[in-house]
């Protein structure tokens, strides 16, 4: 039995509906993955994410749960799903990204890269092998290559050469996976079999996209991520990467676009075609009394709500909106309150699902530019609190 | 009609167990009352309190909510529930204790406290009058008259000062609470009429206590409230005040101790007769990692519990422990996850709420002493991990 099974349900111009099974759930997509770096979807419980807000999968960063409980403890409890308790799928990246954005390098060779932990120095090694390894324990449903993740304004060269490093570290990656599934043990709990992606990178240099993407599908997988994008270049590079790249990318695999992003870049995602998306700013800007709203963001520390009854979005149906006004949630977040981070956090990944989902509708119905020019044309109004 | 309906459906020994009827819920005594100072239960959203803790009334403070949002800010919501959206009962302090343990004093006089705000040096005056005023403006179900709070170890001099100063303030809480009341507008958002609760002072002295528990029932309240334990003094301070002061309260109408306290304080308080209790440890205990259980208080950064796979407190039926493992709460708080303070709060009150109702039905079928007795005995097992 293949470990995922893809079908896409609806095209709308390059925009996609599909199904994706994993083992653990079904997910309609595009979808948006909320982040739980160690575990844990910051400020919102398990039980209002399967219930309510109905997310089928969440991310986990490789690199935290590496250092922080560390394999052992993973293992020790079953993997990641019996550790937090999350049923559902989960994907795991591969803490690349994290290691070469987070952590001091000490030494990047051929082999894989010696590092220091950012929480206490303590020297660790991450390399396609044992990145692999980790993400076993962790029993992931979704596991991630291990990657060079260039800068954002990399130059040819450097990028070139980052992207072969990638490659052979991708090769090494995928034979390392096979024999871990190979050897996993079958039992009921799932910690069986699990699956691959790809990951696409290249910078904003179209001919290394598309020579880092023949590399990658030439190995095979059984999805592709775009990796590389938003990380500190112009936001025009990202639409006119995507426009170039996805087309190219294999229509019967789920795409994967990594990291990204703000309402608007999900909605650019899904029109040229991405399926899957992640990103920290829900919850990160939640913690900061920041929501995203059908008429663009709002910060809830604004004087002008402090009378204010209405909900952070009137258009919104989540529990957070049926509920609360912007002056309780306004004087929360000013009293030094929990719940102020806890509230618009859910409300913002409330607002990321839903987005997905009508995204979703909006393509199967065969009407996704107009859903994508409302959508964006409400977002602009960027006045919540003139609705 | 009466704002409250008091009634006491079973005595065993000193310890009752009573029905607490007011306009907005049945409360059944004994009961604990989450502490929701700005309007919200730290970490807990009023969901949970709702349906599955099952919280009839909690508690909030007037001097927080006095400072911010302000008086004016409630009333244009229409009260602190509208503006907080908890429909049942809450209980409103009356300001003067934090006033006299927060706030930098200007001037204490007759008339009442000239103060600044802990927040920003800004100049504030409370009184007898001004806090029923602003306790109305909030529209709590019940209110506490204006009082001063002596230092626990005060000495006999201070004290009977303290008193007679908080009899006149209490007379002049009540006279200013009847007008209010008689000026209200009856309406169907419950914001007309309030009960008043007196308080009694008199520190560690005995003969202080008689003398003030006198002066507050010839006054003539609704309920009646212990103040000034748990302020510094001696715990054998507060047992014996109790004990000696309890069985001379009036049987007719509730007592409350107010800011109390431990599981061990609160069973020790409905031996004595206490109907009412309120603290903030359950939840500011859950911010720092630590968790009251039947077996005694733990530490989830203990390193004993990083592979440890049972709950909180296996006793404990509520959601956090029939899902979540010590492992995992304690990699939480390791890593600074909201979610380590979410979790452990809810357990926490949970644990407190649920005591209580235990406490209740032994009292109702007449095994009240041998309750203790094993409770007691339990906590003090304290090693959890033994379990």
């Amino acid at each position: 039995m293949n470990a995922i099974d893809w079908k896409v349900e609806a095209n709308d111009g390059e925009a996609r509906a599909g199904v994706l099974r994993t083992r653990r759930s079904v997910i309609e997509t595009p979808v948006f993955m909320p982040v739980g770096t160690q575990g844990a979807v910051k400020g919102i419980r398990f039980e209002w994410l399967e219930d309510e807000l109905d997310a089928r999968i969440i991310l986990a960063n490789t690199y935290h749960l590496f250092l922080r409980p560390g394999v052992e403890t993973i293992r020790h409890f079953g993997g990641l799903h019996r550790f937090s308790t999350w049923d559902r799928s989960i994907l795991t990246d591969s803490g690349g990204f994290q290691v070469f954005s987070l952590a001091a390098l000490r030494k990047l060779t051929e082999e894989g890269v010696q590092f220091q932990s950012h929480l206490d120095g303590s020297s660790h090694f991450l390399s396609p092998e044992v990145s692999m390894e980790v993400q076993a324990a962790l029993g992931s449903d979704i596991v991630m290559v291990f990657d060079e993740c260039p800068p954002g304004d990399a130059g040819h060269d450097a990028t070139r050469k980052s992207l072969e490093l990638t490659a052979r570290w991708a090769a090494r990656s995928k034979t390392r996976f096979d024999e871990l599934q190979d050897n996993a043990t079958p039992n009921a709990d799932l910690s069986g079999r699990q699956t691959l992606f790809g990951i696409v990178q290249g910078a904003g240099h179209f001919d290394l996209r598309t020579e880092s993407l023949e590399r990658t599908v030439g190995i095979g997988f059984d999805g592709y991520a775009i990796g590389g994008l938003s990380v500190g270049e112009e936001k025009s590079v990202m639409y006119d990467v995507l426009e170039f790249l996805t087309p190219k990318m294999p229509a019967n695999a789920p795409r994967y676009l990594m990291g990204v992003g703000t309402p608007e870049d999900l909605i650019e995602g899904v029109r040229h075609g991405v399926d899957m998306f992640d990103c920290v700013i829900p919850t990160r800007n939640g913690r900061t009394g920041s929501a995203f709203t059908s008429r663009g963001k709002l910060n809830i520390r604004n004087a002008r709500f402090a009378l204010d009854d209405r909900p952070l979005d009137p258009e919104c149906a989540c529990s957070v909106c049926r509920r609360y006004s912007l002056g309780y949630l306004r004087h929360l977040y000013n009293t030094g309150e929990m719940g102020a981070a806890i509230l618009i956090s859910h409300h913002n990944v409330a607002f990321f699902l839903e987005t997905m989902r009508r995204a979703r509708k909006a393509i199967v119905e065969g009407r996704f530019e107009a859903f994508r020019s409302d959508f964006l044309g409400k977002l602009s109004d960027n006045d919540p609190a003139a609705v």
